[in-house]
């Protein structure tokens, strides 16, 4: 394995981290607050990352197990070196807590332990919700539109990032894909963010509930989330959720003037309906036996969490802990099927569900009559068998990760349904469980030892498993 | 579709259950009980039976499409005519509730609606422990080790109702395959019974403890399940349960005097070590919070109620309800996990854990180094890749059956736990769930709409999906 090229890939990304580290800083100088939390850790990017970069290799070509281990290694390295303006600026003491509320936010995941976000510098919170913008549409595929590798090396890179069971380019070169994918994501979060201003909320709010919006992250500002934002606001952040959820594959259709065949793309699809059936069984549920005065609120609640929860973003405008527990089981199902592929959102991804029930339906039709083959299509194009299989296969580790994780944090004698939901919620990249862990709570209750296998769970979640157990595996190694 | 012959198949099937019900028939001559509620059964099942074997059809070769229906309409009819000495012994009055209980026993759930267990009369009783018995190993397996089909028909039964994603044979022929595995089957009950009697059980309860544990059913016949017989009675339950749990391949191994072999298959070993990692987990754990009097209770509970939940038995010493929650969370993975493919025990099953888990670890290597083929191998042989795609789809499809009950019974409006845990405890023909359902509960709170539903749910598990799924495709009905 090529060593060399994966540190020099590092000490780019590292550089990279510096030159963003320069916004939360103009913040920082904007409010007057303490600049040490990001000078120190700017200067710590640059050094190393110029090291790094100073590498020289004959091959810069990455191999996909390079790819897959570059990739796993720039987000743990990211995400020691993102810590820093944390426990710098006396915001969090431990670096266990600092770790993890960094990996919550570049893996867009937006569960915090932190018990008091309100009395936190601006400038931090800035950055803390700039990781979530930073990780959505992810770091690896910034470098690749602004970097230029040889050969194949963009595309195991941005495999190894990219969310859902396939990446298909938007156009032939993987570097313009990469730049056409930042367009298409810078121009929806200036969008979202001019409409909240037009909404009036406040500058800064502004500013991270976009960032938190756009990433499909979810770290909020103020202590209650989102409830105490205006409705006209709230509905404008359920918007922003949903569309960020979407694959952008249907953004680019639009663009080239093909809106009939973005209305076709069947994940899109799927994952609008979805999103209707769900809203409908929640309001009604929360119609019943909730205590919204009016009944076209628990409409707009109902929509805000369910795009909240299917884009894996996890703002909330209400307590859902306090909600009936139908609703809380149709919330976790939802936190099982996660967005769009191909989106900045996280989880199963609607895309698989598509792909699996289909498979499902064509092996029931052949067991019926083996004679006929038949193949599985998906907009009107045959899918790969080796897909399905893989796809399979991946639903299986998908469920054991957490099934695992589950075994793993359950001796810390938490009771159950905060011990589960936080799997789920960190794993699938959603953020507030349902528990003392809830949208209103945080993560701080847990101990160091679940911190760490929760921050584990978001990596793993993010990248999807493969860029993080390919670390652990024998294969990865052997004889470089 | 050869609707004839599967209509014959039909009628053989009742005939056969007209044979069946001659044994409750005799406790209840040996009782002093009621004969009518067997007399008329046997008479209907009897009539129906012959008039549907008369048909004559020149092919009486059955496809695999045929093989499937066949199965799922024999099932169907079985719990139709087996519900009748419910209802005219007078036990409930509802035909919804004869049906659940009467497919909860062919299936091999031990969901139960009755209250109360010790007032309905002994040979109907003796009746519900039989449906375990002759659900367990399968009846059209039973017919194909008594009646003689053309060419493959025999094949395509015993794949249709088979659990497991292999039917292995375990000799060349199907028909003798079928008397082999219902010699090892009988053997093995008489055994158990033998031990039962020698440890003091009263009679009767050694039968239907015997039917149950063999079938990994789960009827009692006391209010409070296993929970007043002795120790030692407990144990030899525990130990019972466990080998019935085990591949039947297993045992053949042994008689065959390949014990070498018997103990290298990976399934059993697989088995044995979760099984072992289970009970030290929940052990540990008990001995903790809960209220037992010495540690070795502890161990003793935990390995009876870890070898009831996997093998989908579902018998209870102690009440699951008032367990600390993190043994319940233990209990409840176990539940997704089921006993061994070839066994009588339902559920995911081990095998297909075994294989997602070998195909997880090879595409982990195959995406790290995509350059070299590499197959899965179980017992040293190569597995097909499409077992492992059917494999990753029947995931996929299980899991969805399951999420898609949930949501068809959350409007009932009762609580999350129960709901949640009486589809998994059906759907995996465990019996139990936890809650109001829990063992020493029962499901007759529930809906006549769920009950329906969590009845289709335990033949869905049963017949492993496509049997009774592929009774609503299109497909099925066009042009037969």
């Amino acid at each position: 394995m090529n060593l060399l090229l994966i540190a020099k890939i590092i000490g780019a990304a590292l550089s990279l981290e510096a030159v963003l580290l320069i916004l939360p800083l103009l913040f920082a100088v904007l409010y007057n607050e303490s600049l040490m939390p990001f000078t120190i850790p700017i200067a710590i990017c640059f050094v190393a990352g110029s090291l790094l970069m100073r590498i020289t290799d004959k091959e810069n070509k990455l191999q996909s197990k390079e790819g897959l281990v570059a990739t796993g290694l720039t987000w743990i390295a990211l995400s020691l070196c993102g810590m820093l303006p944390y426990l710098i600026g006396g915001v969090v003491s431990s670096p266990v807590d600092a770790f993890f509320e960094t990996v919550s936010g570049f893996t867009t995941t937006g569960s915090t332990i932190l018990t008091d976000v309100e009395a936190v510098p601006k400038s931090i919170l800035l950055w803390r919700s700039f990781t979530h913008w930073i990780g959505g549409m992810g770091i690896l595929v910034f470098m690749s539109a602004i970097v230029k590798f040889k050969g194949g090396s963009q595309m195991n890179l941005m495999k190894a990032e990219s969310p859902g069971p396939v990446v298909s380019k938007l156009v032939p070169k993987a570097g313009d894909t990469a730049r056409l994918l930042y367009f298409i994501y810078t121009l929806l979060t200036i969008v979202t963010l001019i409409v909240l201003l037009i909404l009036k909320m406040p500058f800064f709010d502004a500013v991270c509930m976009t960032f938190g919006a756009a990433g499909t992250g979810g770290f909020g500002v103020l202590n209650d989330s989102c409830a105490s934002y205006t409705i006209a606001q709230q509905i404008a952040i359920t918007v922003a959720m949903f569309t960020f959820g979407i694959n952008f594959n249907f953004f680019f259709f639009i663009m080239v003037r093909k809106a009939t065949q973005a209305f076709k793309m069947e994940e899109v699809r799927l994952y609008f309906a979805i999103a209707f059936i769900a809203v409908v069984m929640i309001s009604v549920n929360l119609m019943k036996q909730s205590g919204f005065e009016h009944p076209l609120l628990s409409v707009q609640n109902a929509a805000f969490h369910v795009s909240s929860i299917m884009t894996t973003t996890g703002y909330a405008t209400d307590d859902i802990n306090n909600w009936p527990r139908l609703s809380q089981c149709a919330i976790i199902i939802l936190m099982l099927c996660g967005a769009c592929a191909g989106s900045t959102g996280g989880g199963y991804k609607v895309s698989r569900v598509l792909l699996m029930a289909k498979a499902f339906a064509r092996d029931i039709s052949v067991q019926l009559c083996p004679d006929r083959v038949r193949k599985v299509h998906i907009d009107g194009k045959p899918i790969d068998e080796n897909l399905i299989r893989s796809t399979g296969v991946y639903t299986f580790a998908y469920l054991g990760v957490m099934i695992f994780s589950v075994i793993l944090i359950m001796p810390e004698g938490k009771d159950a349904m905060s011990t589960v939901t936080a799997v789920i919620a960190t794993f699938n990249n959603i953020g507030p469980g349902i528990g003392f862990n809830g949208s209103m709570g945080n993560f701080a209750p847990f101990s160091d030892y679940s911190k760490l296998i929760l921050s584990a769970d978001m990596l793993i979640g993010r990248l999807e498993i493969l860029p993080i157990l390919g670390l652990f595996s024998k294969e990865t190694w052997r004889k470089f």
